[in-house]
């Protein structure tokens, strides 16, 4: 399943990109003075392969899953903030439901691993992988098999929610531990220094990130990830919700959905996602820059340009939710913005 | 009327914004973990002292007028292209219509100084000082009991959208040659040489920007303003919209309602207002940072960091949109999320 998705995912050829391009160019506007919302509607254009580009139904995944590392005492939050999040999500209190709802776009929750039943709710997916990963500082977070399932889960979230129609998908995560989890992956992939790429997370203080770090060296060196196989990294040093988060970006990949990374835990998906397949990144909007170390580096690594920068640093989702208000924006100028001919506004001299 | 509105401008307390703050603490996320968004959600408590703040009516004015300077060639678009974008506002197509739509903001269009008779619309606001500045190349743009004239036509625009409650003010602007008032705005009020906050507009070339350089040395010295008084600078080289946003903003730090600016000329409206009386600076939210260098030096001297990075550059109030829609979601947060004992989260240990 996994290969055949792969084997779809395909540089775009641009052409409806240059279409969006000079149809902007036509609108009551001097050309490009819109700046980087002519650049996203072009790039939703290209992605998506459609003239114009649509932004009508967004919809925000946000993956959870614990994480057996926190043992290591790695985040401020206790590993039972993870479940109850997940039910405040369902109750629709969370920053993500907040910024969603703000922007018109629903979050579907999925449960990758979480390390407690939750309840059976009509807003939960189920799609547990294991009760938490297991303690990577002491051997591998996971199995391949579970790395594959949780990757396969991904894909078939947005394999359902297609079947509504799907314009954009917004990744997001819930994951006590998960900053530490994807400092690792980074670092395993790109084989940038642990110092690097690990920051604060939910705010540690520097006594705490200097354990993430040592944390992190250790489960690298005690799980030799091997660089060049996403598979492998995810399962050593990942966790359920960011190889689900990989799965989630493939698939909008594939079926050439536009795919708002949210912050760094989405990021860190989304360059095991094009290690994979280095053509995913055509498929990729980076929705802001976090305070995250990390994430500026994944952003460098992965040649993307944050549409905001509003030093965020919550996950959920709640970047994504925010850079879908300015697809939709983006979309809209596209639909409903009057040509220099239509309006008759005469149009600068030759 | 200018004096008594000066009058009532003061500094915040900061108590609304302190409760606000304090809020946004209980809510289920980690400290600080919104960012920007928390700053935004903090001051607009704060400048309006409620809490919590309130940001369900923006009204976006978009304030239009002529330029004689235009006759000097420092703009792409010929004149005629202010009343064409005037009633294309009017129909709805232009970008500030669309980006206004998009976060909910009704668009006050107000002709402070167009150089062709309109038509009658519901939908404008005349307050036509004269058909267009003079050409400030060759003496004064304006007099002095006209500038002061299109500051109170301000005033009154936002008075009367106050009686049906106003909770954020986003300024804008429409007039071909206007970036070259601002600059000269600018530069007369805070000494900067014309070199340094003279941009490209809506698209000069090279000569044509040096061409606008020179014509603002030229007014500069025709005209003589005297940087201590913002009346004479508005009136010696500035414009009637430019003025008129001046009002916008003095009223709104007089009744209180947080100020959105857009892009280089509502800044430069900004800076005069803030010329005459300081304390209306506690007022200012910048919306964006446009790609004209001198919006960039204006935002410094105001002691201001926009919120988006767009490199946008069409004014109308298209930045402030956008803005608006950020400031709503930042009420939003407060209004909306759960806190860790509302919801049962468990916060971090102490």
């Amino acid at each position: 399943m996994l290969q055949k998705l792969l084997d779809r995912i395909v540089k775009p050829d641009g052409a409806a990109g240059l279409q969006a391009q000079w149809a902007l160019d036509q609108l009551t506007k001097p050309p490009g003075s819109l700046g980087r919302l002519e650049e996203l509607a072009r790039r939703l254009s290209e992605m998506s392969g459609q003239f114009p580009p649509q932004a009508r139904r967004c919809v925000i995944f946000t993956l959870a899953a614990d994480h057996g590392v926190v043992a290591e005492g790695v985040s401020a939050y206790p590993q039972v903030v993870t479940a109850q999040m997940v039910e405040n999500f369902l109750k629709g209190g969370a920053a993500v439901n907040v910024l969603a709802r703000h922007v018109g776009a629903p979050v579907v929750v999925a449960d990758l691993g979480v390390a407690a039943s939750l309840p059976v709710h009509p807003g939960l997916v189920s799609r547990k992988i294991g009760p938490g990963t297991r303690n990577m500082a002491q051997g591998p977070a996971m199995t391949r098999e579970e790395a594959l399932a949780a990757i396969e889960a991904g894909i078939g979230l947005v394999y359902t929610e297609r079947r509504n129609g799907l314009d954009v998908i917004g990744t997001g995560d819930m994951g006590i531990g998960n900053t530490t989890a994807a400092s690792a992956v980074v670092a395993a992939l790109t084989g940038a220094p642990a110092e690097l790429v690990t920051g604060t997370g939910t705010g540690v203080d520097d006594e705490g990130r200097r354990r993430k770090v040592a944390v992190i060296r250790r489960a690298l060196s005690v799980n030799a990830p091997d660089p060049s196989d996403a598979i492998d990294v995810l399962a050593k040093v990942g966790g359920f919700e960011i190889a689900g988060l990989c799965g989630v970006i493939l698939a909008g990949a594939a079926w050439r959905i536009p795919v708002v990374l949210d912050g760094f835990i989405a990021s860190a998906a989304a360059m095991a996602a094009v290690s994979l397949k280095p053509d995913a990144r055509h498929y990729l909007i980076a929705s802001h820059r976090s305070t995250e170390p990390g994430h500026s580096y994944v952003l460098n690594a992965l040649e993307l340009k944050p549409f905001l920068e509003l030093d965020m640093r919550l996950g959920e989702g709640t970047g994504s939710a925010l850079c879908i208000g300015l697809a939709k924006a983006a979309t809209k100028i596209l639909a409903e913005m009057a040509t220099f001919k239509s309006a008759g506004v005469t149009d600068r001299s030759p």
